[in-house]
């Protein structure tokens, strides 16, 4: 069997990055200043699938860097609503790999509109997203040919993490911006095959994570669904006990995403308590009891540590895909570019 | 055997949402007053479980209405990081039935310290996060004894739209919300049969929505789970076909929650592109073809429909949880207070 494209573009994930950092630092020292500058009363984010998930993950990051709180958007509101928000003295994310997706770009356009000072994350600098933005920036991640996103969702969340630093000059954040090739390197060699073997008869799993390990989670989640044709969901440690924990029986499998942060024990606690409920439960922390610990690689930064996790995941899922017999290259009913509106 | 306390409570729907009104209209006035006089720039919102559905709807309420943006904070942002946001000049609405988890009233708490003008919808007007609150508003939904919340959840939503009708002054809006109690009525007695008996061996499906009728469409989602054991999981209509389709083989049930508003063709359109890949799909709406349609109460207003779909959904899902033999007032794992850090 030959490699697939969605392997190939894993194993290119340090390298994109790599380049990101190479080449991205004057546009995005010029935005990060024109956002330190506009000085914002919130952000707000717009967003689909996996680029949502990099959403999510800046707004952890934006929170727990700076306080500064953020929306998510429904694309909806403009697109298929017609309001307009208001959005004076906002700053505004969009987010998509392609550039393409008529409601993102609209919502996008509305946002500049009302007020906001737009950024634009997207692989395709002659994007229509890119035009909509008063500052695009080019997340550098090279031709992404497999319909499953990986390397232009991780240099998605690089290019607006290192964005974030740099509007609240937090130079221990940016060191660790820098040590990412080669931690992301160690994270694609990293093998979780103890899960991997677990999921075989699977239909149903959850994921699970705290703050910035949720967007991860979501993007795990989301993931199995588009590569394996598993039903993964994906929730945060303390919401899944609000419910979602009724339909965990016997064998039942969970993915547990830690990081090193203020959330790991709390996070391994319920690993654990959910191992004790008879479910199977994987997790990346070393504090967990009953449930079986998967190696993580940390990068020095409790906010770059979830980039290494999906790194990781990319790498299993991809193999899980081809284990099961589907082409993580041609997701049943998906193509590239989705455009809704 | 005798009637669940859930099915008693979702009968009991129409009269708590009747004694809201009658009751409540001061304290709410007062609170829509003082929402209206801080002309705040934001909202962030406070919740988990079925009160974070509400707090979703209330959300999209807000957008829609007025053009105010609403942040969804997540709660382990105070409890677990000890951030504090930056909130000045915000309205922060909390939402907890019974006021207890201790994230939320640590965040509510965090939020008025922050200089958010704090709003409190909660059933139990001496919890801790009534106290902490400025403006602790009694959603008045009676004793809710069944784990599954139902009539807090509708209270809760028909008092944080009503406070937001009256800050905007959207007198046609205010005459829907005092036309609920019939509506809602009318709601609890429609049957969703051929769906219920659709579900026999299903153990995934999904739920959909657009706008406010994305929130309902989270709900449904949580309460398949929570009474059924049903693997449920709730997409907006544009974000399913980003990746999500990818698990919708031959007869995997989708319900689509279709109000009568500007999403309703799409929403439709959607239902039956997943009909035609093979999916047995269940829509709410008229105009769908190739979906089955659902009857639906209409209410005169698109802000209030979502209200009478998830009435019909809740009498329907106690029903679908006897036929597999599972208590709806005793779901596995849980109690009915969570309470997590």
């Amino acid at each position: 069997m030959t490699e697939s494209r969605m392997r190939r573009e894993v194993l290119e994930i340090p390298a994109a990055v790599g380049r990101l950092i190479e080449e991205g630092a004057a546009e995005i020292g010029a935005a990060a200043r024109a956002v330190a500058q506009r000085d914002p009363a919130f952000l707000v984010s717009v967003a689909r699938g996996s680029s949502d998930h990099a959403a999510t993950f800046l707004k952890y990051a934006s929170e727990l860097l700076t306080g500064l709180p953020v929306a998510s958007v429904g694309p909806s509101v403009a697109s298929v609503y017609g309001r307009r928000l208001r959005l004076a003295g906002s700053v505004c994310l969009a987010v998509s790999q392609s550039g393409r997706s008529p409601d993102i770009v609209a919502m996008a356009r509305m946002a500049g509109e009302a007020g906001a000072l737009t950024v634009a994350l997207t692989n395709d600098a002659g994007s229509d997203l890119a035009r909509a933005c008063a500052l695009p920036l080019d997340i550098r991640a090279g031709a992404e040919l497999s319909v499953a996103a990986t390397k232009t969702f991780v240099n998605s969340a690089v290019a607006g993490l290192w964005l974030l630093a740099e509007a609240a000059g937090d130079a221990a954040l940016g060191a660790a911006i820098r040590g990412l090739p080669e931690a992301l390197a160690a994270a694609a060699a990293t093998r979780w095959d103890a899960l991997a073997e677990a999921l075989g008869p699977a239909g149903s799993l959850y994921c699970l994570g705290r703050g910035p390990g949720l967007a991860i989670s979501n993007e795990a989640a989301l993931k199995f669904k588009e590569t394996c044709q598993l039903h993964a969901e994906s929730f945060s440690s303390a919401e899944v006990l609000h419910g979602p924990v009724s339909i965990v029986g016997q064998g039942f499998p969970v993915l547990a995403l830690a990081v090193a942060d203020a959330a790991e024990a709390g996070l391994a606690a319920v690993a654990d308590d959910l191992a004790a409920k008879g479910a199977t439960v994987f997790a990346t922390s070393a504090l967990a009891r009953r449930a079986v610990v998967l190696p993580a690689v940390r990068t020095g930064h409790p906010l770059t540590d979830p980039l290494a996790l999906i790194v990781t995941f990319y790498a299993m899922v991809e193999a899980v895909a081809r284990a099961r017999g589907i082409d993580p290259d041609a997701p049943r009913h998906l193509r590239k570019v989705t455009e809704t509106v």
